[in-house]
């Protein structure tokens, strides 16, 4: 990254910039780690993740790449943190939904709004695409947290529909986790980033319908 | 890619060697387009899509870079019509599929086979996942052939299930759509690709359960 970059980024990070001139001021292990991945959050969403590099971070928050490296020693770590945080933030949407609708409108909503979340910040952020795809391709741990939360999600609600007498499902962990990799289509990043927003509408809808009947019938197990 | 590299793919290319010495002998179109897409993979294979260029595939052949691009204007013409012709093979799968097990069983084998075959392709070059991630990104045409065969090959599947008395669809075509979609999670490439083989057994099977436990119910539509 060249010099007139760094400063480009420099104006629109203001964690960068916040300490006296010359002297930063000493910062907890967790600050300084929430420090570097707001800046190299910046530095990714403004030039690309493929040509930022962890010293150009350094440079940019006017620390030595060592004391990047303490805390993230691959660009990938720094990836899966970030993906991580913004995962958390996305599933505080879960957070939100109406506990009191009927199951099978919990889960439309659910799978709705999460698809809907992920489609606003790959909008906004193009190369988050690029993120995603290095979160597959190398497996980061982010993955399994999301997953971890979706079927724990999703295993409420078929327990509510069971509850509520409209689902008939015995191993409702089991059914969570096939509900929750069917929803794949609609809620991972790779499978709905470069689809058109009414391809997706539907087929979130029937896939959803399709869980739906599934867990209304007597014969799921 | 230099001068060493290319000897080595020379070697690994017959039909790149098999003209007499210096004189090639003339080809119909056809034939020109097949050997340029048969170079580009061996050098994808043995170099990695990102680090080939047309005019190394030029050089390969023999070629001019300009008769190269009369076939295929940019690198990811060139992916998705091997990727094309790879799904082409891997479709001749369908046709050997059981036509007289009964439906729930075909569905099944059809969702395992693909699984199965996309994940020792994979093994075998893993540049392929590279290449699949192109068409991915770039939505190419290949991905829209596969899913109309594949939604045809379901709906024929599911009305034997309805002939057979075992499904209660009405809007098989609907109903096949949402079934694939659903299969998202055990056939398409990214989200295989970096699984363990034990995971993906049981959710291949666990997905299918449910798409079948949807067909059975008299809910479905």
């Amino acid at each position: 990254m060249d010099r007139a970059s760094r400063a480009y980024v420099s104006d629109h990070v203001s964690t960068a910039t916040d300490g006296v001139a010359g002297k930063r001021p000493r910062r907890s292990a967790d600050e300084t780690r929430a420090e570097i991945l707001n800046t190299a959050e910046a530095l990714f969403r403004s030039h690309g993740y493929a040509s930022v590099t962890i010293a150009d971070i350094a440079a940019e928050l006017g620390m030595s790449p060592a004391n990047v490296f303490k805390h993230f020693r691959t660009k990938s770590s720094l990836v899966d943190a970030i993906a991580t945080r913004s995962i958390e933030k996305t599933l505080q949407v879960l957070k939100t939904l109406d506990g009191k609708a009927p199951a099978s409108q919990r889960l439309f909503t659910l799978a709705h709004d999460l698809m809907q979340s992920h489609l606003k910040k790959i909008e906004e952020a193009p190369y988050i695409f690029e993120m995603i795809l290095v979160t597959v391709r190398e497996e980061l741990d982010c993955g399994e947290r999301f997953q971890e939360i979706m079927i724990e999600t999703i295993s409420q609600i078929i327990q509510a529909g069971v509850d509520e007498g409209t689902y008939f499902v015995v191993d409702v962990d089991r059914f969570a986790q096939a509900a929750f990799n069917a929803l794949a289509c609609v809620i991972h990043p790779v499978m709905i980033a470069n689809e058109k927003a009414d391809i997706l509408a539907t087929r979130c809808r029937e896939v959803v319908a399709l869980i739906d009947a599934a867990l209304r019938s007597p014969l799921a197990k």
